[in-house]
């Protein structure tokens, strides 16, 4: 099961060739990230930070840039697991548009789960396994970048 | 009337001493203008700016930070008019939170309609301002700074 | 005396009207106060919050947009005082280009020192209170909008 | 020969977490490719999109995250081509601090060039293919991830 979320993509988050700056498109998954938890696992990672002491930081990126964003666009934003290990969890990222959907660009982001208090890798909570499981994405499910 | 719209405001979006960096307060006060003209005007800005040629830069700004924002707030932004001119559009924003609401910062942006074309000041279509004069703030309603 | 740093304005700092997105131009102000504390008073700002506990967060700004920033430029960035109060310090800042200087912005930004272990307002120290005194903007320094 | 300009990481560019929005730390290999362009090459990017008409847009990532970079961080970063095709080029960029260079992240960036004018891939210049062969990295030089 994925999660996805429509997003105005923004005036502002645009380079000088005229489409999306690519550091805003990882913006854009991070704040997808987010709405997933708030959203989705009705738990704000804000208060995983602050009350938990867990946190998700990104320790590698693959992303591949399939078409530009551009202004006006309100893509579809796709969040699921790919692979979930004691402490780390990755999760594949893309966006899509227009019907029938087209791929605008995919990302895959291996984050580790650490405790906020010491920052060291800790195994992710039982609790959190369970439910991060069903957002499994099924095969084929994320997209191929070609 | 106002336009108001809750956003969640974002992980990243943070300084460090902890709380929101303020040109990222000026941010979000873009995106809800841009919402505004989505969602209350049934036009989106791109559309606007692509194919009306019509823009409405900013050229001025007074701004107020009231009390800080912090990671995991989920602010009211609301926007409305306090003055239009010929070719001067002058917003006030501001962010409120909590009930009953607690005034975070406020903002007078004066901005400018231009012909996109030629970057040059034009009047405001009589369209537009009558579109948005029914956004005009009562007296009182932009709250005192302090 | 003024404090100036020339700047290169960056390609994904633009909007898609093709010019600096107004947030941005903030940003490049708070860049520069931080080269100012690392250049011109020799301690990093970095420093100075983590090590004295000092921060100056702003409180107010007034900023007037005059002539647009695009990619490519490379203004130089001044920064001087225009009032030392006990807590509060009100700094401006402008940016020029060309040959003569060509004013495209300025902003008077207020700030007040505060206590970052209890984010409360406190005097400015003597040392600082010095040594910002030298950056007095001279009568007329600091540019009209129009 | 890689390219090396030290940076001073910024107040605003820090998550919530109290470290660097990964994001932003793109944002920062975006920068020093401008500065390469301007320093290294003679020719600043502004110029060969606007003047040239040619441009390197990313379209592949691939991104570790070694060691937390935060405020007052002013880390060396290091760009060199890893890989020259016909329209494609691949960079390498990392950032280290201290002696001994203790490394923080590392990035590959595949671009391609476009012909800014109809935005499709076209061949890199020759002129540029042997200004851009002096930046080939040694064996060994570009940072292994662990």
């Amino acid at each position: 099961m994925r999660f996805t979320k429509r997003i105005r993509y923004r005036f502002g988050d645009i380079d000088d060739a005229g489409i999306a700056y690519y550091p805003k498109l990882l913006h854009c998954f991070h704040c997808v990230f987010e709405d997933w938890w708030s959203e989705a696992l009705n738990k704000p990672y804000a208060q995983l930070l602050h009350d938990d002491k867990l946190g998700l930081p990104a320790v590698r990126l693959e992303v591949d840039f399939v078409a530009p964003v551009v202004y006006g666009d309100e893509p579809d934003v796709h969040l699921g697991l790919l692979r979930l290990g004691d402490a780390s969890v990755e999760f594949g990222f893309w966006m899509t548009k227009d019907t029938p959907q087209r791929l605008l660009n995919r990302a895959r982001i291996v984050t580790v789960a650490v405790d906020m208090t010491t920052m060291q890798k800790r195994s992710l909570p039982q609790h959190w396994r369970e439910r991060f499981a069903a957002f499994t994405l099924a095969d084929g499910e994320f997209p191929a970048a070609r």
